[in-house]
């Protein structure tokens, strides 16, 4: 059986998206204040790549080429993070936590209309690696100690939140088939409901940073 | 027992040495020419975090704090990362390949005076995650493509040399009990040997890139 290309495709977004996951979170490890900041965030990279192995493996079990299935996402996310590279340690710490989760519950919604063998296996890569209470915790202190940061932060995450619609806009042009599974989802007015869901969780999380979404 | 504060020193330095590993793997994969390039470092890195946590759980089981153990080694390594930041791929894995493993032939002189469990816990973490194979092959096929990286890479590998002499001088002054360690190898005319072993085994590796030591 040849696999769906939609799949192939939302694999590959998810497979290229938790290596770049991977690398960001290695690289931002460098900017942290303390050892054990610097040790939970390289923990997590590590959860990612973990995560990308099992995707990966995945892939070549259905006989897809990994890199191939990969290749259209590369740019589109390249790109993401080239224009989003934190200054410092709580922008690092942002885009983990709103980014991340935003996607993760993107991919779940997406996950629901994948056959029972994607769909396990995409929930149970988004499983949290402690990025959550993490990133809540030093964000939230942060603010406490200076409150000026949290206009900055919030500022941060609105141009976090616009660079990704533009990138995802780029993919779902290219990407027909990608598009087409949110047709799964159901009419114009069910995927309205999926937007206001996401929307709705990405404000309750901004809210627990402190931030105004 | 309180745990031989040399013991404690070798292990933190070991610890603190894979940390910055993973980091810099996971720095340099961002430079990678390829997805395959790039997956190959990604997974050395995440092999090196695996090998940070064994030491900082074997810290733990003996009482120590790692983040306490490791912070004497900060500064050294931080500063050798810093002054030999690889400008490119190649001699990304030049110090990848050149760099850890005569650090590593010096860990496993020093673990025969060890204790047998704190001996097999270095000798397994500087089990060879791959680097060996994909950087020399990577390495011999660029300066076949075009012989003049050949002078550039062993200038740098001497760079390398030079920078790393200069950070473990800095750590022997300032930590006597770790120095004391080498007591344990034996006489002048021992470690005059174990140098002798070490720069021999670097000559190889230095042959089997193409490189001139």
């Amino acid at each position: 059986m040849v696999p769906d290309i939609a799949v192939v495709d939302l694999l590959g977004l998810l497979a290229y998206g938790e290596l770049t996951a991977f690398e960001r979170l290695a690289t931002d490890a460098r900017m942290a204040p303390t050892l054990v900041d610097k040790i939970a965030l390289a923990s997590m990279a590590a959860a990612e790549f973990a995560h990308f192995e099992t995707v990966r493996a995945h892939l070549l079990r259905i006989g897809v080429d990994p890199e191939e299935a990969m290749g259209p996402f590369v740019s589109p996310l390249t790109n993401f993070h080239n224009l989003t590279a934190p200054a410092d340690w709580l922008e690092s710490l942002v885009k983990v936590y709103v980014g991340d989760n935003i996607v993760a519950d993107f991919y779940r919604e997406i996950a629901s209309v994948l056959a029972p063998d994607a769909c396990a296996l995409v929930l149970d890569v988004l499983a949290d690696t402690g990025h959550a209470a993490f990133a809540v915790e030093r964000v939230r202190a942060a603010i406490q100690a200076n409150p000026t940061v949290a206009g900055r932060l919030a500022l941060w995450a609105r141009r976090l939140m616009g660079e990704a619609l533009t990138q995802a806009q780029r993919v779902a042009v290219d990407r027909d088939a990608l598009t087409g599974l949110l047709a799964g989802i159901g009419d114009l007015q069910a995927l309205a409901e999926m937007f206001e869901r996401i929307t709705r969780a990405h404000t309750a999380r901004m809210d627990s940073l402190g931030l105004s979404a």
